[in-house]
């Protein structure tokens, strides 16, 4: 177990920079891994990291630089020269190069893409969207005509030499630059050195376009267990690839704004302790306000039954239980529909069926609760009718607030909506309003007020 | 992109099995990627998996077993006769054979490992939780020793014709078998032939114990790039790997797991729609019920203040309101901090620092909040003194929500309980009761009740 003192080493790289002591500083960072680094480097403020990375080796600052969080690193690389930026972005993967490119002013950027060695390299690939397979591809793929033999292969790699470890899969194509099979590096090291690419690779090859999301991707490579993903124009020529660990941080990221989504707020854009107090506020405010807004309904179904709460005021004890249990069984069913949706086990056509699961659920769930509510009225000493109201509000909360929940995420998908945004506080909120009128009216019914 | 029509080759193959033309079933299955058979195989009914899975080719089954869901899996095999299953355990990775026949009945486990050629393959990783590192690793390593060459690892690649795909890292061991460095097949394969691999390793690897939480294994790999991650037993003794298509697997299910403990209930152990209303039910009926009892606190809150609730009927509009926002605003912090613990922003050293940036945050909403809750009282056409009271009770409950969402999640996780446990609707619960008594008590202070 591999278990880094990170505080400890901040704190010593801290004393070098505080005594200037530049080569100390660099010689502490140089010895860590790339993450390591990166996090270490992200510790300091901007004006300690404006001073280190020049003077760190080529390689490590642009493995920093990919590793910080893409804001982050922008915003460093907005503070410093030209002639010190270009030197790290052309040691980076071209993929990192032109996210970190697409986050600077469109000047900077383009000073920098003047002075890179092959800006042909990076330039394309900042055309695609960051939410896109063009957007996460790498263009650093060797690419093999299908008439070479394995042995002929290897020496091809061996000569391109390439600095990434991935390199696991190689990639066949036409005389066009269309794809037309995918090879291992194990099935070339395996293979007779003589035989042909044409007779080992695999011709049935997935891809993806340009344009593919970024997420529908991801799917597919931890679906079909893929290690690289080759990425095609419209004509089928290959434009690159994305990579196993590019996948990992989309799955990982994707889990992380679902997660804040579900809790009522937009997603953060940096690790959280990085933020402001002023920008999470930003982020959470809007929905906040909507849903207080939304909310303040509830305040007009009670305006609404006024004449009923001064008739039987013991009815107000029980409305945060009953629109909580429907806010708490909602929550539930919209919290597994949405992650149900986004590993697609539960597909937009499967809304009847999931309806129908819900609603045999909450029936299941309502009559559990209903049994407990009555007992739970008749020992704060209310009437027989009160209880009896009390019971069956409860039994139709749940049983509603388990169906919305249901087809909220749903629906939302099919408007081509996130799904997520149908958070908890967007449950609880929908189900407080409309179940105090389903209490309210049940209540008018039983109690014939 | 690739997108099978998977429910027109379901009908097709369904057909198929009704004409009792298994021929022709067994073609349609055996056309498809493996991700897709297990797919389509698992919408079959028992009666029909136990009719096919037996005609299938022993490598097909092999697949389909691994890639589906455990239970399913166990629940298939513990319908077939021994003889039937022993050669598709034998053809599947140790690792996933192992965790089927951890799910297996001891004595139907025993007689198939009985069955293998060799059973101390499997035997050892059933020793390990399915948890750990050891549970998750395949024993299937390549182990080369130190003054072999390049050419001669290549060599003995060749030799072992490894199946998987899973052999971009090869480890070297000394004589006791213990741990020395790692060689990726990229670097044998740049290396000159006759170059040792001490030259080329790399002694620093990155390994963990057998008992490593496979969690911590999943953020290991995926912090640091790696496609494999060796373990090793108390020694140093290497003893397989955990690959990368295992770390994706976890990294997903462990979101997919603090997702529905956020939504408030128990993770579901299958895929949604194939889970029973009662399984279902069972579930989330400990959470309703729990969340149930504790939020029939409110009750007792709104009966003790039962004197000012007659006072003031009006009181009671603005209950719904405000703890309503407060359990928002308690979700949206508490949804984030479960997020940042799990991906490892925030550590439970961080509990001040979380607590600090959240009660900032609540004050500024809380602020935000107290002004439009002011005026919409005013609306409603409360006296100043009521809108006073209700724009400070918000004020102090979001404050509230916020400090208990940052504490909590981190509180948890000190005492080694899973963060997600603090879902939104435990906050929602936890903030209703004592959201009122804050309400009440501004009402009784600010209205001299």
């Amino acid at each position: 177990m591999e278990s880094l003192n990170l505080e400890y080493i901040l704190a010593r790289l801290r004393s070098a920079l505080e005594r200037d002591d530049i080569a100390g500083a660099t010689a502490i960072l140089e010895a860590l891994r790339p993450a390591d680094q990166a996090d270490l480097f992200s510790e300091l403020d901007d004006h300690e990291q404006v001073v280190l990375l020049p003077e760190l080796a080529i390689a490590d600052s642009a493995n920093i630089l990919e590793k910080m969080e893409e804001r982050e690193a922008a915003d460093l690389v907005a503070l410093l020269l030209p002639e010190v930026v270009v030197p790290i972005v052309e040691k980076m993967e071209p993929d990192e190069a032109a996210d970190l490119l697409g986050d600077l002013a469109p000047e900077q950027a383009e000073a920098v893409l003047a002075g890179l060695d092959d800006p042909e390299e990076v330039r394309p690939l900042l055309l695609h969207s960051d939410d896109s397979a063009g957007g996460l591809m790498t263009s650093e793929v060797l690419a093999l005509r299908r008439k070479m033999t394995a042995g002929e292969a290897l020496q091809a790699i061996r000569l391109w030499q390439p600095e990434a470890e991935e390199i696991y899969y190689l990639f066949v194509v036409d005389r066009e630059g269309v794809l037309d099979g995918v090879v291992s590096l194990r099935q070339l090291v395996v293979a007779r050195p003589d035989d042909r690419l044409e007779t080992i690779m695999d011709q049935e090859v997935i891809s993806v376009l340009a344009g593919t999301d970024k997420e529908e991707c991801a799917r597919l490579m931890s679906r079909y267990d893929l290690l690289a993903l080759p990425v095609v124009g419209d004509t089928g020529k290959l434009l690159g690839m994305v990579t196993v660990d590019d996948m990992v941080d989309v799955l990982v990221d994707e889990a992380t704004e679902d997660i804040q989504r579900l809790g009522g707020a937009q997603p953060l854009d940096r690790p959280y302790l990085d933020m402001g107090t002023l920008s999470i506020f930003r982020k959470r405010v809007g929905w906040l306000l909507l849903l207080f807004v939304t909310e303040s309904l509830t305040g007009s179904v009670l305006r609404h039954f006024e004449a009923e709460l001064h008739a039987v005021v013991a009815l107000a004890f029980f409305v945060p239980l009953l629109i909580g249990t429907g806010g708490n069984a909602g929550t539930q069913t919209t919290s597994t529909l949405i992650r149900s949706l986004a590993v697609g086990e539960v597909a937009p056509r499967d809304a009847l069926h999931a309806l129908w699961h819900e609603l045999r659920v909450g029936l299941l769930l309502g009559l559990a609760m209903s049994i407990i509510a009555y007992a739970r009225a008749l020992s704060w000493g209310s009437g027989h009718e009160l209880a009896l109201t009390v019971s069956l509000a409860i039994l139709a909360i749940v049983v509603w607030a388990n169906g919305l929940g249901a087809l909220l995420p749903i629906l939302a998908t099919r408007f081509k909506i996130d799904p997520a945004v149908v958070s908890g506080p967007v449950m609880s909120t929908l189900v407080d309003a409309t179940g105090l009128f389903i209490y309210f009216t049940i209540a008018r019914l039983v109690l014939g007020l």
